[in-house]
């Protein structure tokens, strides 16, 4: 059977391993098994979420209420937004997937950074559209202000901070690029603003804040995106945003599946959204910890970027390679992200739990000798 | 902003209310409030799911298992099909979708019964296809054979049993239809055999019985989808599945995003699947009481269609009107679903427990003096 001509273009994407085939193929205990590879939350969920789920366990059977009233309200109160600014999608993924094919056709152009989140091009490549990457592989704005003006995209992704490198860039030089691609494109760009880690950056660095509302209000052709499965521990949950004006967000409603998201998953994201101690625990353990594979690093001159997130991505020189010392690791279970396919010596660690981190860094000695 | 001309003909999906604004807009209680609108499990979900759930609500911060190893092993044994011959989507759902990207294109013409699943539609919207519909309202296989030579469609969909009317073809006369379109579209046309309530329609009738082994294996063209939403009980965590020959099955998985079904969604099909017993006994329980609406039916002279699913669809005449009977209900928190936006004088009712249906039936006769 022949199917559209945009798939022949598409590799499947290829999930990690699952822990389960760690412990097998290396003979581990599978609780000896750490994954610090996809930037999940080291402490879990709120144990109000947890409870929240084993509360509402028997109502599986019935629909989600599609309106999803109870967590957009929260989300608007949290946010101060209005009530028609805000959807939830099955992650902020799906969000993404939504405005791509909203705003994007076969001839459209699509902008984003040298290394970014594979998702913006992944989903590009769905319709068939064409990446355009920044030479530098950092969020570099000179370039992404040069290539928006000579290739004119229909879509701009920022992502703030950076998945994979964790470099952040200024909410004020953004919000100045984002002035230009306003005017010079009379507010026919889409500006996508992933912020699935801004509460790490903005805790870290107040210049870096992104508030959606702020955000909105200034730019009409702006969608923020939020997620629960970062510093709120859902990952498994599926529960990601955007904040955008009302034409925007009605747009993409449009072509939303109805029920997106499980019954549960709605429960869970109000219960996180309310408990902020947590997250405040959270981010500041998160910085703490991080300090340790900076001392690590800078002790054995090795680089690393600066990160404004809950992972690091360390910099590998001759004679050191990133894909020997992630496999290595991964024979003693320990899964850290090899950058290797994105086309640099270099990998990236979750930052994990003391505990965690007191592994990955005795084992990173070992095979750093 | 301008988006793509495609949007300007979809309609916002509109969800039913919920539960909650019924309670707040009648007065009512909400353990007074009977929902038959969405054909879900009204005996819940096995309690070996809620179990499974209750003992994973500590897991929700881990991204799901992306190869779904676990379930798809699953449904390869329950099956007897190829571990490479089956998709997991966010529901049925989603599998449609795929289905509708890998193969349609604006120029694409898709076929479907007079009055069937609604998503078809939507999802051809979606893409901007045109769509074909049988005069009949009830599949009508002679009509889909006229219709298929003359328009020479990308997609057929049979919904098998039909939903929202529950009658069902035979299989030995579907298959002979399909050998037809496989024939003289040199299987070039994808053939979509929805089943998401294919397990009461074989409880009920063995002739109905579509077997997706035997269905894949005759015709490379088609596609059954099942779901673990109706008779499993499962209507809230999103889990349905396609079966089809390997090629299909990985052109949907180029467009698949990553992590479509959460952890605990997973988990509970994987559950939901082994517990044979709680599906036998839903199928018993669903036929004894559908009897009642056939009875109360027959006893007054209403029409009904024979049902080969978890609902009963009663078609009216004058003086009675299908909108006035569902708000009476509605009013009395019984919730059914009016057909009049499908153009016709009718309801669906999902059959629910004995005393639901009670209920139910006391209303309506008091409705329809």
């Amino acid at each position: 059977m022949r199917f559209n001509e945009e798939l022949a273009h598409i590799a499947t994407y290829q999930a990690g391993k699952p822990i389960e085939e760690i412990v097998r193929t290396f003979g581990l205990d599978e609780k000896d098994v750490i994954k610090l590879a996809s930037n999940e939350n080291p402490y879990g969920a709120s144990p109000s979420v947890v409870e929240c789920i084993r509360h509402n366990a028997h109502k599986v059977s019935l629909y989600p209420d599609d309106s999803m009233h109870a967590l957009i309200s929260r989300l608007q109160q949290h946010y101060g937004i209005e009530y028609g600014q805000c959807i939830v999608g099955s992650g902020s993924d799906q969000i993404i997937e939504l405005c791509m094919h909203a705003k994007a056709t076969k001839s459209s152009k699509i902008l984003m950074a040298g290394i970014t989140f594979a998702m913006y091009e992944i989903y590009a490549k769905h319709i068939g559209a064409q990446v355009i990457r920044t030479p530098s592989k950092e969020h570099n704005l000179a370039e992404f202000y040069e290539l928006f003006t000579q290739h004119k995209p229909d879509i701009v992704f920022f992502c703030v901070p950076n998945n994979p490198l964790g470099e952040c860039v200024d909410a004020k030089e953004l919000y100045r690029l984002l002035a230009h691609i306003e005017q010079e494109s009379s507010g026919e760009t889409l500006v996508v603003i992933d912020g699935a880690y801004q509460e790490f950056a903005s805790y870290k660095d107040s210049s870096k804040h992104i508030d959606p509302r702020d955000l909105i209000n200034r730019f009409a052709n702006a969608i923020y995106l939020g997620t629960f499965s970062k510093v709120y521990g859902l990952g498994g949950m599926r529960v990601g945003y955007g904040i955008a004006q009302e034409n925007i967000i009605q747009a993409l409603y449009k072509l939303r599946a109805p029920f997106n998201i499980t019954t549960l998953s709605l429960a869970a994201a109000c219960v996180a959204l309310e408990d902020q101690e947590f997250v405040r625990a959270t981010l500041e353990k998160n910085f703490t910890q991080m300090l340790r594979y900076e001392e690590f690093a800078e002790s054995r001159g090795i680089s690393y970027i600066p990160s404004y997130t809950n992972f690091i991505t360390l910099v590998l020189e001759n004679p050191y390679d990133s894909s020997v010392i992630c496999d290595t690791l991964l024979r003693q279970g320990i899964i850290i992200r090899n950058l290797a396919s994105y086309g640099i010596n270099a990998f990236r660690i979750t930052i994990g739990t003391q505990e965690q981190n007191t592994r990955v860094l005795l084992a990173l000695t070992e095979s750093m000798r």
